[in-house]
């Protein structure tokens, strides 16, 4: 690598491309965002329109429903038929990503179109349904692909036979030029990681507006690997986003804060009398987040499987139906029509079914009802927040009721289908709806008490959040950063620690929390560990049969194991003539045999020496050859070098028929034969080659490999008396895949791997491992 | 413990201790805040009547100067002769002992009394010296103290004879009531190092008013250790401070934010054409922060000791005289009388030597240089931010210009001396001072510019603070909430982003890392492994002769060990017929053997099975006795029942004088001297030890201690291959104090301490531990 003035460029790249994420992060929110914002405001003056043209209210409601369900349709064909990974908020799925699971599919490019364009029709289609979460998973996703800028074509080496080989030449040379053009390499774990915590950051602050925001949200929720460097970075990630967006929006370059939900008018101060009625109103928006969270847990049991798509279809659309009929039907039975004042007269207010302007007076009305429903959701979350500054009479007690009651419903319907969308937003609008409510009234009730029910929408609304997402200080500044109101900072903090506290009553987990449990094929491990743990012991959650492999081992030996386990990680142990089972001296990982295998770097040994199980002593300090290094080398690239879940895949036998490796068995297949009699019976095996006295072999040569100088010579250990409390601790905070559990006499009696932990209770089937315990026993 | 509906109580009392804390330092910072402006104003006026009534000036400063320095003279004294740990800042050493270092009397009562006064007092003087650094440290000392609930009075074992029985008696009475009534014990490393965390975050949030950029700074710069518990208790702690300190301020129940650098009236719109301006304030402002660094660590290295006592006062008493002169000689020769205008007519502005007001025109004067010196802080702060907002005249540049460089140098000149003080106000008042100054210079070269001097102002102090500090996102949040300006946010990140690019490469660290280099006796783990550690392996960093037990030990051994060697861990080991060396099964703590000689649990024990170093095979999970309990929960409050640096202080001789042990190594010594021969030669007795043979002694009973029921029988242990860089990461992250490094045959080849860590290229003297190292190999 050039180096320049000390510089080797690898910061400078590192920083280039946090920049070229917040900038395209910035870019796509905006597409988003002002799209909907078109449509919905498209739809919503053709309405306006259509009834004062006189059409009947019921064709009306036809032409509108058919469009959104048309949209919807369209999106949840997208999900269902191409990309399924975008279905859904996606958050909870790069939280599991970040705490170390392999999420197939969902850093695709197909995803993410998916995701943006399925975004834009789901929330235009009048469903309530938020675009937050999809931005998290967005920014995450543009992360992810800008980590591939050091670009290596897939050389396609699972079809690969050799008649592909000049194919393969040609990627090598596009890669080579890539290579020199971006002498840099992020597509490693740590990496990768880093940058996509910068990008779910952006995501949500682009959302929101809320550089700040961002950041605390990826570190608090998101992220479970955090370090200053990803602070600095996610920092100017979230900035570049928000900048972008706030030039996109206003297009000069202001530095102002885009604050998405940001209202002004309202006094930020109130007395100690005011202190009840806020306790009240988070509290009861708090249980609300609860129950919802509840609601959504028993409804998603309900729902079809993704595997029936056109039940999905029929799903989503049926819903999308229900919604356009209730925000047709509502307001035309409950609004209420009122006059448009002088200082209110925008675009926003929304006639309906509301009689026109006074020909004598010039008077205007409004369907408050059908404004709120009609609307772009977050002009109706700032008229909310802005009630009780200027004009007190926007919305009546009851439109309030019936439209916070409505909208939870619909809410909880609708997330859950197979189309992209969030439940940032929704949540947001049902608690200011309903802090809005009770604040009006608390101001008919208690007309002394200097009421402003648009401080009570705001804490509805933030309590709302806490409720559902259990998360502190990044609710808190994404509440002030978004609607700008920095004194109102400790009514915010207040609602979320009240809402917090009741809601933990109801439903333990946060909505990510719960995602979570209910997916159930990821693992997610959380920063503390659970309480249960502290009485079993790491004896209790290992699984004990180990597979172990010598330091050189016969290739035979490794195929078959690799072929019939899908472990990804063997120790490596050394027999002395004193005693006869091994102690651990290292650990090998899957993917680094499967490379040897491929780069046939294999040795001849004597046979007899192999089964006896006694590695000749050599220092494995003394010799790196040459061609150590360049294994050495690919190993540490390899995931890289093919596609994303490589690591996912290479424990399929797939793998292995890959490499060709027919011939090489057949060459060593005789002396195996020879040293272990013919039947083939593993346990047999294993038992005479602790007896080689037994098995009159000939001495002769087989292929082996030796593992020495690639094996991890450091592997992390624990004794099986340690408890398993710790062991969560040491897995999660050193993010290891394996650990090796040892007795005192550094034997190895268990394997603990990220699934272990997260079955703990459960007994794990041991037919896999048998031979090494009953070897060792 | 009493349950109720399934609650302990624990979690409550938690939570009440948090809230308290917050209570108290709101409180504590309110009477600091408050004093110090009431003796800052009165003297302001007193100047100013003084003048007025004709005195002299030189008598006016002559009164003036003896009046600040009899004040840095009475805290100066406290700190040298009562209260050492007082000085200085106090951050950098609360987040040392948040790494996990023993920081002796740092949190006692004395130290907290004279960090309160000695700030009021130095910053009173007119010193130019803040209170933030101070309130930080006293936040973490109001916490500390309040673990102490479960309050136990110390016992004063280590003066006791058995003459105050009775007194013991009496003080173990009071212990039990004060149980009864606080039936919780948070004295023990975590939950000491939790609330410390949260009153460090109350500290600064008081000091700022800023309830979540306290968080952010215990979570960024504070704490080692952080969880998603930790900052919820923060959370409510810093809202809890904040409320306090707000309803003290005001008297009413307000909830709006009492940022204490709050202003209004800028605009928050610029265009693309300031950016480069701000590009020019955040570079020079954090440029200016990393020299005053570099001066700072400089002048540190001039100053003389604190072992000189009289030196210390006559620096301290010195430097107050020329600040005192600077404050008023420089109005005098360079300041500028101006109007006082009709929009600012209040106290603030301060006349000084210039001319009365016109009994014509009724126009007042100001001196504005006066002004900005003689001013509480934080107000003159207010009017630099708000420059350029109404009124454009407040300062001349010439005035600025001058007050940024005095300041500057009287702050580098007293940041230092021995009494309390922070840095963080004056980094402000030079930053926005600076920045004032340049707003106000582009102001006259680019008039067509639109330039506000305030908001240059507040990029200027935010670049200076990221300069100085190097925190990111906490400073952005820190001055958002303290300036209430949310609107500023994205200049804010712009100019912390770009000052600390331009502060790294002048100097390499921030202001806290700096001092702890200087500090040089605690050792400081940061969060990421310094990166030279990846070339060495754990083989090279690990003290090599480590003294191990076996399982059983005799109490001669023992006792030779610890009076001899100042370890803190020790391991145990067992040795097997088959090889000499033993086997790593444990490890034990010196305060866990102390606690089992001070209650005599020991055991006679064949002699010569003793030396013969063959453990009896007892599975130690059989029999856990009441007597073994009741050792072992001794042992967990074993730091508790003594005082705060038991465990620094146990690691003396003088530790063990207090067992009055004699009578027991009488009788121990026949047996051993006989085991042994009578030379006491160390190396001797374990050569004998192992050839038991040679040894004609008759088979004698010893003393013993059993150390299986109580090691640690889990140590984590490490490989001596595995590379210096992860044993550094496993070390900090997991918080461990003792690493044992194993070969592969797991017998101990060293240990790994925090301070081998820290020393890790330095060889580690090897007397200490040599017959353990000798006798293994």
């Amino acid at each position: 690598r050039r180096h320049f003035y000390g510089y080797t460029g690898l910061t400078l790249a590192k920083w280039s491309i946090t920049i070229m994420i917040g900038i395209l992060v910035g870019i796509v929110a905006y597409v988003i965002e002002s799209s909907q914002e078109v449509i919905i405001s498209t739809k919503k003056q053709w309405t306006e329109d259509a009834i004062n043209q006189g059409l009947h209210l019921p064709l009306v409601f036809f032409i509108y429903a058919s469009f959104g369900i048309s949209l919807v349709l369209f999106s949840s064909c997208l999900v269902l038929f191409w990309a399924p990974a975008a279905a859904g908020g996606g958050v909870t799925l790069v939280m599991a990503y970040l705490n170390g699971n392999d999420i197939p599919d969902f850093f695709q490019l197909r995803t993410l179109i998916t995701k943006c364009l399925g975004t834009i029709c789901t929330i235009s289609s009048g469903l309530p349904i938020g675009q937050e979460g999809p931005m998290v998973h967005i920014g995450a996703a543009i992360a992810s692909s800008l980590t591939w800028m050091h670009g290596r074509f897939p050389t396609k080496k699972r079809q690969g036979s050799s008649s592909s080989h000049s194919s393969r030449l040609c990627c090598d040379r596009i890669n080579q030029l890539s290579n020199k053009a971006f002498p840099f390499d992020f597509h490693n774990d740590k990496d990768r990681r880093e940058f996509i915590s910068a990008g779910t950051a952006a995501g949500l602050a682009a959302a929101f507006g809320a550089p700040i925001g961002g950041v605390l949200f990826s570190l608090e929720e998101a992220s479970s690997f955090w370090s200053r460097k990803v602070m600095w970075r996610s920092l100017l990630c979230t900035s570049c986003a928000t900048m972008v967006l706030s030039w996109l929006n206003k297009r000069d370059f202001s530095l102002s804060l885009p604050g998405s939900l940001s209202f002004h008018g309202l006094r930020p101060e109130f007395s100690l009398d005011d202190l009840p009625l806020f306790v009240v109103t988070s509290g009861a928006a708090g249980l609300l987040g609860a129950c919802l969270n509840t609601a959504h847990g028993w409804l998603s049991q309900l729902r079809p499987s993704s595997r029936h798509r056109l039940l999905r279809i029929i799903e989503a659309c049926s819903i999308t139906f229900i919604a356009v009929g209730a925000i047709f039907s509502l307001p035309h039975f409950f609004g209420h029509c009122l006059e448009i004042q002088k200082e209110q007269e925008d675009e926003y207010w929304f006639r309906y079914t509301c009689p026109g302007a006074d020909s004598i007076t010039g008077v205007g009305y409004y369907n408050d009802l059908a404004t709120l429903f009609f609307s772009v959701p977050h002009q109706s979350i700032q008229r909310l927040l802005a009630l009780g500054s200027t004009v007190d009479s926007y919305f009546t007690v009851q439109s309030l009721c019936i439209h916070w009651m409505s909208f939870l419903g619909l809410f909880i319907l609708a997330y859950g289908i197979a189309t992209p969308g969030g439940i940032f937003m929704p949540s947001i609008m049902v608690g200011a709806s309903f802090g809005a409510f009770l604040g009006r009234i608390f101001q008919i009730w208690l007309p002394s008490a200097n009421v402003q029910p648009g401080l009570h929408a705001l804490v509805g609304a933030t309590a709302m959040l806490g409720g559902v997402f259990r998360s502190s200080i990044s609710l808190v500044v994404i509440m002030v950063e978004g609607t700008g109101g920095i004194d109102f900072i400790l009514p915010v903090i207040l609602a979320i620690v009240i809402s917090n506290w009741v809601a933990h009553h109801i439903h333990h987990a946060g909505a990510y929390e719960a995602d979570l449990e209910r997916l159930g094929e990821v693992c997610f491990l959380p920063s503390e560990p659970p309480h249960k743990l502290i009485a079993i012991t790491a004896g209790d959650i290992m699984a004990p049969g180990v597979i172990c492999f010598n330091e050189i081992v016969s290739v035979a030996e490794v195929v078959k194991v690799l072929r019939e386990t899908q472990h990804n990680g063997f120790p490596v142990i050394r027999r002395t003539e004193s005693d006869g089972c091994g102690q651990l001296v290292g650990l090998i990982l899957r993917h680094q045999i499967l490379l040897l295998l491929e780069q046939r770097a294999l040795m001849e040994v004597d046979s007899q020496l192999l089964n006896r199980h006694l590695a000749p002593r050599i220092s494995s300090r003394q010799r790196v050859t040459k061609e150590q290094q360049f294994y050495e080398h690919a190993m540490r690239v390899y995931h890289h070098s093919h596609y994303p879940h490589r690591r996912y895949l290479s424990s399929r036998p797939e793998a292995l028929d890959e490499l060709d490796l027919d011939e090489i068995l057949q060459e060593a297949a005789p002396s195996v034969a020879n040293g272990t009699g013919a039947n083939g019976n593993n346990d047999q095996h294993t038992e005479e080659a602790n007896n080689p006295a037994k098995s009159n072999s000939a001495r002769k040569t087989v292929l082996a490999l030796d593992l020495r100088p690639y094996m991890n010579r450091a592997p992390l250990t624990v004794r099986g008396e340690c408890s398993a409390q710790r062991v969560f601790i040491i897995f999660r905070t050193l993010g290891l895949r394996h650990l090796c559990v040892t007795d005192s006499s550094n034997r190895v009696i268990g394997m603990i791997t990220r699934k272990d932990i997260g079955k703990a209770q459960q007994q794990l089937e041991q037919s896999e491992g048998k031979f090494v315990l009953e070897r060792q026993e």
